[in-house]
């Protein structure tokens, strides 16, 4: 059994994983880190977890848990993951961080849209972005996996394959997201009352999404050089999923069986991504509390432009499915262990 | 494997039913039976089963179904059921019948309730009504169980040890229930729409629900006399969950201690039943997409009345997960199997 | 113009006073007061006012009010009215107060319900309740009006009828009520978040709600002596609306006509209050937005009971509507004057 | 008064027209059409109009209602007001007809796109687009306004000034709007089931929506030439509101500042459109139940393009409330009347 510890794990990051974890195969949980309920019940935080989970909550003490466990998750906000590593620590453990610490190669891109200094900008290098379908190979080895953001993970997969084979302009790209409020986390903040919250929706962050640069450094490797996007986030009323609607100019003569193509040959064997049947369009409805990621698409022969959908559920491949999946790479398991998990619907 | 087969697939329940047994590590599902959708893909009328189900719809034969399955599941309106079922069938499979053909004892009581005919009444002496935490014993032997209804599952098993017990009058027992919508089921109809039901509250079926009688019949079983309750269901815009809060008047002389006492004698080993802490009154996010049942009550001193409180997932022990519950017990599986599931929260 | 200023008008029911006052031909608003947002804008609180209120929030100084306004409400949490009113104050102006400091005429019941002390106990004598339908006479020469709280309101009108006329049994009464999200208030706490609420519907505050005395106290006038009731609020996933529902024994003999002439002596000539007809039962989506209270109910002749069920929208007739229905009547308007709002739907 | 007939009034624009018109000054409804309901009592259909409409509803006989009514309303599917509308017809009568019949100019796009013969073509050059901040001027003369579409409103006030100010290229507009469900229409569709809508957000008529060549069609009036446009709707789950977030590429050399002053060129006067204050962005429920248009945008100077964004509510200034407003224009009154609603929120 794999021993895992979680520090954040009163986010709903976090009570997503440990759902997971429960349901795996393979893995226990041996620390429930959250400092702002230390001492108490886990399952007072949650009590979907009543009679599951027996165990009090715990400090953010890595370097304890770094004997204890033989992978450390860190679902905790931005700079707290970097402020804690050093060698001895992973020496001893592996860590996935769902924080976006170690997620952009370039430290002053990171500290520029982050606002916050890197701490331990020297395991930058060799962290590796946990994208499983697209860097599965190099995960596999590593001390530090950057878990990628829920927006990112949507957008990337949405784009990947079109970008890596060159079928568009790579600067006309523009992703309109939306996510359910789930990913505005459990803060007790006013502008996520249900009141407020609920019949409404909102773009937010319109031009400056700390998930910009993301999914910039990310589709430039596919393309091969940098790229400048727009990426423009939206709250919507309801709990999960995420839904990313890109659209992009066609190179000259791209047609809609080259775009096809390309899907086919980067998810046709991937299991958690589904390419819809033509005329099919993604909605995060049928991926809720699953890992899977439904991608469609449609040529506008008019404009000359494609637009791809993708869609998920934001607190698993978006989060806590993601992070599994490479605990999974990680510890040599195949990859869907624990995670074969039927969408959950209505 | 047990060979399950499906009458009823697309309904909201018959889909639960795909879900938990997708996950179900010894039964596997050979007959997704929908008249309405007969020879289309299962997955293009639930685009969650996507890449997991690849089986066509077929028509309700019950006679060839009993040649192919192990176990029939009928997830389908009143009347059907009983209509289909026939000796040689009950020989070839068991039955368990998520209608409430076979709920009812008194065929007159079920005619008059339900407005219809009873086309098998010579079955019903032979049912087992599997309310599991009941009836345990009696389950594992039948051919034929008769699966509870939504409201019916979380009113008993709420007010069940009280009862039993005879600390409250037994007739002024009044059940005031919420549900989720997804137990209007997916008919298209105007009342059941999006922007009729959402951002409103309202009761229906207001002393003429037809989950009263059965409500009534099982906890006059327990009473060991006849008696009558009030129920009211209300329809909450949300897609799961049943909330029953029950209230009665304690006998002369009860105290909480005798409360705690009734519920803990009849549910401190029910893997299913989660007897709250004192305090804690349950909620339907809780337990959404589990098998649970959390139950709370309260005493109040002054009006010497107990507030008893229930919430289940109308869709997994309201019906489906139930439904599985049953028929682990046919076959002699452990009663958990393929239903240790974690509450989906958020 | 009736010169208007409110306390605490950045509460929901402060802002949906606002909303009400600026469409009533009579009335104009002098003060916005706001202890958390002095200041600033009005509508960098509420965006909805942009362009229609232009004027900073103000901070809670009543006296200073008082030589401006000729009514003051305010929408304040429990204590704060009663320790600012002065007999100056209420000399030069008129309060509604929508808060429940002085709706409870027994000093010591409220204390213990509400846990504090009391600062100006000699005004509760005077202090008027301001149920308009009941109460109508005595409000227009109050100086301070005890507007009723948003449960009990929908409570009391409801039972009213049936109490008043001797048809119930009064200690038999249970009212179990269900309310939108905006009666928790704007507050950031974690329980109101989004993701909390949302498909999830709770009990709360069982046996013991603080409503539960100001029912207890109002019913009991209509019946002649004190009643204890049962009254059980649960949280529902919707922004507004209240349904009680509510059971009564009726005494010996007594039949579905003479409820019917129980509502219709009282109500028939209400504008605020419609006799929904034989058979409807209300919803809250019917009455969101207006001051309107629908009311329907049906006899039990199993079980010799009643169910009345009623509905507002808590933040018009539960709070802002009532208080400005109050305050026509203070100022000799008629009653529907700026009320005759068409309820919006969907 | 003007007197108003409603052909199509138990639809969710039809009735939100009653719910405006019995809260105007200066009109009356005489008419009441709903093939449908024929001789049923409005109120059985929408029941928030209990004891506010006394009347039943009548067929579509336009001839008839021709003699009765100043104006007449459709709000009825494509074809209808087009197989209606005759000669004898418009000289007694004015029409504002909110379906699609006589948006577009060019009869082979409108039959190409609906899919319908279009049956009055001889109307549709006489007939004016009733987008009123735009032509204002043009339909106080008119016979046949045609009421602009819920998107295309809200698509093209967000762009219009950007486009006729010649300040973005043309053909590089991306318009992704996001609608509440009550712009699907009161059908009992499956696809519109509770449960079907809530919880999940899904793109529709991708590429092919026939709101698109009504927005190419005025933003090329705007721009002076024709132009193509992408618009992508979404299903959101909420009753009301439609959020357009449009991308466009300025041209070379264009500046915030110029976007700044092209919006209070033409809006700054406006009374309903709010440009809202630098770095606020449209939200849908700050613009609930009344007939505003908020209005906000970002210029990327990383990619050089703006990120315009606008918000209605559908039922109002996307349907019932622009019908109203040109109303007022057509009978000379001031364009407000009625329709000074405040927001409703929450």
């Amino acid at each position: 059994m794999i021993k895992a510890g979680i520090i954040g794990a009163t986010g709903y990051a976090g009570q997503e994983l440990v759902r997971l974890l429960l349901q795996h195969p393979q893995a226990e949980i041996v620390w429930y880190g959250s400092r702002s309920y230390i001492d108490q019940n886990y399952y007072d935080v949650y009590k979907n977890m009543f009679r599951l989970v027996d165990a009090k909550c715990m400090d953010d003490n890595m370097e304890e848990l770094a004997g204890q466990a033989d992978v450390i998750f860190t679902a905790t906000p931005q700079g707290l993951c970097a402020s804690l590593v050093n060698e001895e620590i992973l020496t001893k453990t592996k860590i996935v961080d769902l924080s976006a610490d170690f997620r952009i190669k370039d430290v002053e891109i990171y500290e520029k849209w982050y606002g916050i200094e890197h701490k331990s900008p020297q395991y930058i290098g060799e962290a590796v972005y946990g994208l499983c379908e697209i860097n599965r190979e190099r995960i596999g080895g590593a001390r530090l996996v950057a878990n990628p953001g829920c927006y990112t993970t949507c957008s990337i997969l949405t784009m990947y394959p079109l970008v890596k084979e060159g079928l568009v302009e790579n600067n006309s790209i523009i992703i309109d997201a939306k996510s359910g409020t789930s990913g505005a986390g459990r803060g007790a903040k006013l502008p996520n009352l249900f009141c407020e919250v609920n019949e409404s929706i909102k773009p937010y962050g319109v031009t400056n999404h700390r998930h910009t640069p993301e999914i910039e450094e990310q589709l430039g490797y596919a393309a091969g050089e940098p790229l400048l996007i727009n990426f423009t986030p939206h709250l919507v009323p309801m709990n999960r999923g995420i839904l990313a609607t890109a659209y992009a100019n066609l190179k000259p003569g791209v047609t809609g069986k080259q775009i096809q193509a390309a899907y086919e040959k980067y998810y046709a064997d991937e299991y958690f991504i589904r390419l819809l049947e033509e005329g099919a369009y993604p909605e995060t409805r049928w991926v809720e509390g699953s890992n899977f990621v439904d991608i469609g698409y449609k040529v506008d022969e008019r404009t000359h432009r494609v637009v791809a959908m993708g869609v998920i559920d934001n607190l698993v491949k978006g989060a806590a499915g993601q992070a599994v999946q490479n605990m999974n790479l990680l510890f040599g398991l195949p990859e869907q262990t624990g995670l074969q998990l039927v969408p959950l619907f209505p």
